[in-house]
């Protein structure tokens, strides 16, 4: 009689973690694409929820088409708050009253940013930024600080440690107006510590606008306790909310009185409806509304964000670390022996949602590998990065994956 | 043997212009409200299209489910290019490359806004404005004035007659960097002389946006032929977006080279994914893109753009003048002798796809009426706005409307 072939000590391990995963049930919400044996970009667009077209059915016969105009009255102008505190608590630390969805993180961004230098005052001549921050934030900080005359002393961060606290505290002075950062740093997937950045910021006398693109719904973040002031991120990745889905910035209760945001538009006015001359930012975080929000938009998010409430941010960052940590086992039994390089913090506790690792023939790799249907991300110059999103990816999955570069490697 | 009780002559009429509506096939293809006797607020956000969550199941199934990050190498980075195309060709009367679907129509404005005080030149003192302008035109030029120290001029207008181009002519000169006006306007919807002002504004040296939110998908527009620089608007009134939709920005190919906008974001460089250090904007209409494209939100406006294609704006045009015909002739003969005043021009050839009315009750009178489910909207301090969306709108349903405004005024 023949003997079942041994299961590989990873495979076992992979079976394992996924029967004994207290999340798993949440998997099968999802859209599974018939083509893809592994997706590991997560953290550059989360998968649908199964539900989408049911939910976008119910909102366009009821809802839109339903209440049709009235819909603003009845629910849609509170609507960019009421996700936003509901985002805010389930994800982000933050009491109600503070977190709003609006516009891209771009947009967000530029406004934090121009109302963060506005509330510094001119006396202060500096924004502290990162060489290895997110292309988006680099580029805007470049264009604020030349259209309101300020410098831009850059932070020339290691991509593999990302900003260190040392790095910061050396770099913002007197001098700075406002720091901007990202929390999980996009290539590495490296945490700063952003509770001693900020407080070393205030203690200058800065503001800081943290970016929480690669946090929001998979690293726990805790914007109230780190006296935080300013923030924007995305809700496409973790959050699952659709290409280009709305993002949201997140101020501060006690800037809200002196907020003033540069994209003065109808419905952050007080009393909008008035339609009345001469600009008046309405009250709370309101205020930094511009134009008409973007309801269609935010269905996705809406029913994202009951699952991020049921399952719970720590138990979806415990699972996000079990699965970054099987990864780089993996990779350390599967491609370290081929010449792949680990590119992102080994220690758990400063290492987020994903986990970069980088061969000189990644690029081409990347290719064959969407091509067989083993979709990671590539980051220039030779990055792979392998974005495990906690509640749509399993152990299984992320195994094939890892395979699968060993295939193209050999 | 009694007789059959004689049809009025108003309703005779709509259901002879009903018959006879070479467009009437479209009426079926929106949701339709089940305690909605007549909507007339088409204007302020238009109906979805039955084949909504259809369109949203294929897409979360195959496109965003089934292709992932794939998505964005093989549709989503053109989609805003390819539907602005679309727009621009269907409504706009854009040459293809000048038009995108982006952001809201206030972060359009405040962008190209700001573009355009870039591009005149220091030496160019003024923006002109109106004060009947929509809010948030006026919002941000005063923004944007005192951010840039540039003075705003206002123009006086006359809420029935709009801006003349005899007040345009006297307001625009040497000192003035960009005109900031509607094309046709939100209160009366005056349709503006726009190649007239445009041709002035050049003379002048200056430069002029157009605000087409109340224009795209019922009133033709002319911008190449105009000679026009800049245009936004939105696409949840008669492109039937849905609501807080992505809008539309429109910049001549001319400007492309010199254009610089505010909001330097990654989507917007030269080479995105290649993360370099450092903005340089892409080629063409695309260095107007700042984040991440709104894929998802964009759905409603695809599937609408197929129906104002194959029904054609010339056609569009026609049913909604022969709608707000019917809609005077109605109040005419129902609401004058009320004492209801027409707050729109009276000649079709100015006047956009809307109607305002005014009586001194009509705010009290606008909540009644819509607890019986007929809908317009209201604009303080006394106007009553019917907009009768071309392609969702019969005559027999504009009658029950005014029919309602008549029992409510009696």
């Amino acid at each position: 009689m023949s003997e079942v072939a041994p299961v590989s000590e990873l495979a076992g391990r992979a079976a394992a973690l996924d029967a004994d995963d207290p999340l798993a049930r949440f998997r099968e919400l999802f859209v599974e694409s018939p083509d893809v044996v592994s997706y590991l970009d997560g953290n550059s667009l989360g998968r649908p929820l199964r539900r989408t077209a049911e939910d976008v059915r119910v909102f366009a016969e009821e809802e839109w088409g339903g209440r049709l105009i009235r819909g603003w009255d009845e629910r849609w102008l509170d609507e960019p708050l009421v996700l936003g505190d509901r985002l805010g608590g389930a994800c982000l630390g933050a009491a109600a009253g503070q977190t709003v969805i609006a516009d891209s993180t771009t947009v967000n961004l530029y406004k934090l940013i121009r109302a963060a230098v506005e509330l510094a005052g001119p006396d202060r001549t500096e924004i502290v930024a990162d060489t290895d921050n997110f292309p988006t934030d680099r580029y805007l900080v470049e264009g604020i600080g030349a259209e309101r005359g300020l410098t831009v002393r850059w932070i020339d961060a290691d991509p593999l440690t990302g900003v260190t606290t040392a790095q910061a505290a050396e770099a913002i002075s007197e001098r700075t107006a406002v720091v901007v950062l990202s929390h999980v740093a996009y290539r590495s997937g490296y945490i700063a510590d952003a509770r001693a950045i900020t407080e070393f910021a205030h203690r200058a006398g800065a503001l800081v606008v943290w970016d929480l693109c690669h946090s929001a719904g998979a690293v726990p973040v805790e914007l109230d306790a780190w006296g935080a002031d300013f923030a924007a991120g995305c809700t496409y990745k973790y959050l699952n909310g659709g290409p280009g889905s709305p993002a949201f910035a997140y101020v501060a209760a006690r800037h809200h009185a002196a907020l003033r945001q540069p994209v003065q538009g109808w419905l952050g006015r007080r009393d909008a409806f008035e339609m009345g001359p001469g600009y008046e930012p309405a009250d709370g975080i309101r205020r930094f509304i511009s134009g008409t929000p973007p309801i269609f938009a935010m269905l996705p998010l809406r029913g994202m964000l009951e699952l991020v409430e049921e399952a719970g941010i720590a138990a979806i960052r415990e699972k996000s670390i079990a699965l970054t940590e099987f990864a780089i086992a993996a990779h350390g039994k599967l491609l370290e022996p081929l010449g792949v390089t680990l590119a992102s913090p080994a220690d758990a506790a400063v290492r987020g949602g994903h986990v970069t690792l980088e061969h000189p023939s990644f690029r081409e790799v990347t290719q064959r590998l969407w091509g067989r249907g083993v979709i990671p991300d590539f980051r220039a110059p030779q990055g792979l990065r392998l974005g495990l999103s906690p509640l749509s990816t399993s152990f299984g999955e992320t195994l094939r994956g890892i395979e699968a570069v060993r295939d193209e490697l050999v």
